[in-house]
């Protein structure tokens, strides 16, 4: 099949609002919106694949910079690839690379030609180009990549914003020329901070080269969710009706729903399974620390009536002790419960999407969820 | 039900030779020979309940001496008792805390009324009497409890040994008179040390006492394989054939195979955890270590064949990559494919008593198996 990748439009405003979707891959569907678990180093910490997908996990990540240095992406592909590596047989995204260059690498040094930097693990330095950063990408075989991008941090100075807007803008062009495969899509990412030309420009002229789907980066850098929400004003309405929007590391709740409400579909985020680790359970009401003394003869599952494996078998006195004495099922079951507080999350607002009542179940889930920063 | 606790001899031979058999508890049966999985913390570190169940096994043993002393016996009974807080409904033994407390515990001090040690964690002191082992184990709510007994250490003075003897059959006979839930059994173990007279001495005054099941204690201290034999040679012939027998901490292919030749029912061993914790994998043909070099790029199973979820999904390479790099499903992984290797192990074992073929199928396990110490 020359393309097994489409985006279908499946219910609610294609083109500035809240829309659901379905994105096909070579691995399988995607209804969106829908949410991405982080699988840096080829696992979602802790958790077994047949547990991903019992959770309602229809995609996950891997970190393109970490499996680049370890295992290598030669070792990837020998060893099958990274659906054999995750022993994931749905869909897959890696990102690039930039972004952890940016939070991670030590000595960073960005010229026109690429990235140098020196891993966080042994020193050693490391050159990435748009070109180095797409064979790695087609070496490990996710079936969406992204084209390497510079990440600003926040808050930066409006002429190194530029600056990185013009090399992603270069980078991805460059991207898109040696990209190899079709069993793999190409994503671009929209840069430009909190600038709005700049970000605006961005991504006009990221469409005018005609990527198959576009995503939303240099966010959840610090800017706070009325500085995402101008990004996404000034943005997602620019990107194509007809091509899937991703919105960069972005998870919290309130967020994600600005998102959707501007016209996002697939947001990859690192709190469940972190906050997961920490003790640190979603719930309806909002986050419940499990650590805590209150919690040591508590019987109840972390949210009552939750269908998670985590909520049908262990309580949180019982989570709370694996904590206490460092087991691992602590934050194996935490990020399991998590997980499905995240896919219900976004099962709920895609059903509310495909109803015509996204904007009162939304509010819904805000008036009773009290927040978790 | 009075008494939901029967044992069947359902081939082989009952007085002396192997034999299969059924234990029936109050949370379902056990087909024997048996391996017993330890879930020290209330947990098989890492391993979900319903992994265990996938894998085929059937009980699995917790530790009186860690849950006493955290999160502490009246919190495990708040939580709703011991199945509760694993999240298994299966059936669950626990042993007395006797071992612990010689293999763990600081500043031990044993008298004729109990032993009084420092935890190990935090250096408190604990007074633990045959009354209030049984009593933590009346409240933690396993199937099969066990008498607290003293465990020598290998070597030792004859006359220690003699006196351990003395204080186990004293204390086994105070459980006795204490324990008092009937939907719980209290088994004695055997001590003895290399002695045989004492051992003989100690089974035939735990037989004449009645109790409806019995363990062989003392050994994997250091005894060695001929040792272990010569006391399974001394002890199993002494105890009832009607009753289900259980030797403690042994679980090596070898040693197993050699109890099982001399009646023995029921294992527990932390081996097949412990070494996939270490990223050591048990196949038929030995041990594999998976952090050597040579599997980096090795995309098999670690054993080709096996119908464990790891060796389903995952390759040698993955789980190495794992290990290098310090994720939770390095651990994870070979703890189940272990867990796997070990009742596949006994299916086979309990297969072929069943058939009338122990030895010739023992013989060639054995031939196969290079062994792992």
């Amino acid at each position: 099949m020359p393309n097994a990748f489409t985006w279908q439009t499946l219910a609610g405003d294609a083109a500035a609002g809240p829309r659901a979707g379905r994105l096909s891959t070579p691995h399988g569907a995607v209804e969106t919106p829908a949410f991405i678990p982080v699988g840096t180093r080829a696992t979602v910490r802790g958790v077994l694949p047949e547990t991903l997908r019992a959770v309602g996990v229809q995609i996950v990540l891997a970190n393109t910079y970490h499996l680049m240095l370890r295992p290598g992406a030669e070792i990837v592909r020998d060893l099958g690839g990274l659906h054999a590596v995750m022993g994931w047989d749905g869909p897959i995204l890696t990102d690039s690379g930039g972004y952890q260059v940016f939070s991670l690498a030590n000595r960073r040094d960005v010229t026109d030609d690429g990235l140098t930097f020196r891993s966080h693990i042994d020193g050693a330095e490391v050159f990435l180009t748009p070109e180095s950063a797409t064979a790695v990408q087609n070496a490990l075989g996710a079936d969406v990549i992204m084209a390497l991008d510079i990440c600003p941090p926040y808050p930066c100075p409006r002429e190194e914003v530029a600056e990185a807007v013009r090399r992603t803008l270069a980078w991805a062009d460059r991207c898109r020329t040696v990209h190899e495969r079709d069993d793999q899509v190409l994503w671009a990412i929209v840069q430009g901070g909190i600038e709005e030309d700049l970000r605006r420009r961005c991504a006009e002229e990221l469409v005018a080269m005609d990527f198959p789907g576009y995503a939303v980066g240099g966010v959840s850098v610090g800017e706070g969710h009325e500085n995402l929400c101008r990004v996404l004003d000034w943005t997602a309405s620019l990107l194509p009706a007809d091509k899937p929007r991703y919105l960069m590391g972005v998870g919290e709740p309130r967020d994600v729903i600005a998102a959707i409400e501007r016209g996002v579909d697939l947001f990859d985020c690192v709190l469940p399974t972190r906050n997961g680790r920490n003790a640190s359970a979603y719930t309806d009401q909002g986050m419940i620390r499990l650590r805590n003394e209150q919690f040591k003869s508590d019987a109840r599952p972390i949210e009552p009536g939750c269908d998670c494996p985590t909520c049908v078998r262990f309580g949180r006195g019982t989570i709370r002790h694996f904590f206490q004495v460092g087991e691992m099922l602590g934050p194996i079951l935490v990020s399991i419960h998590n997980l499905r507080f995240f896919t219900r999350l976004f099962g709920r607002l895609r059903e509310a999407v495909r109803a015509g009542r996204f904007r009162s179940e939304a509010q819904a889930i805000l008036d009773r969820y009290a927040g978790t920063d």
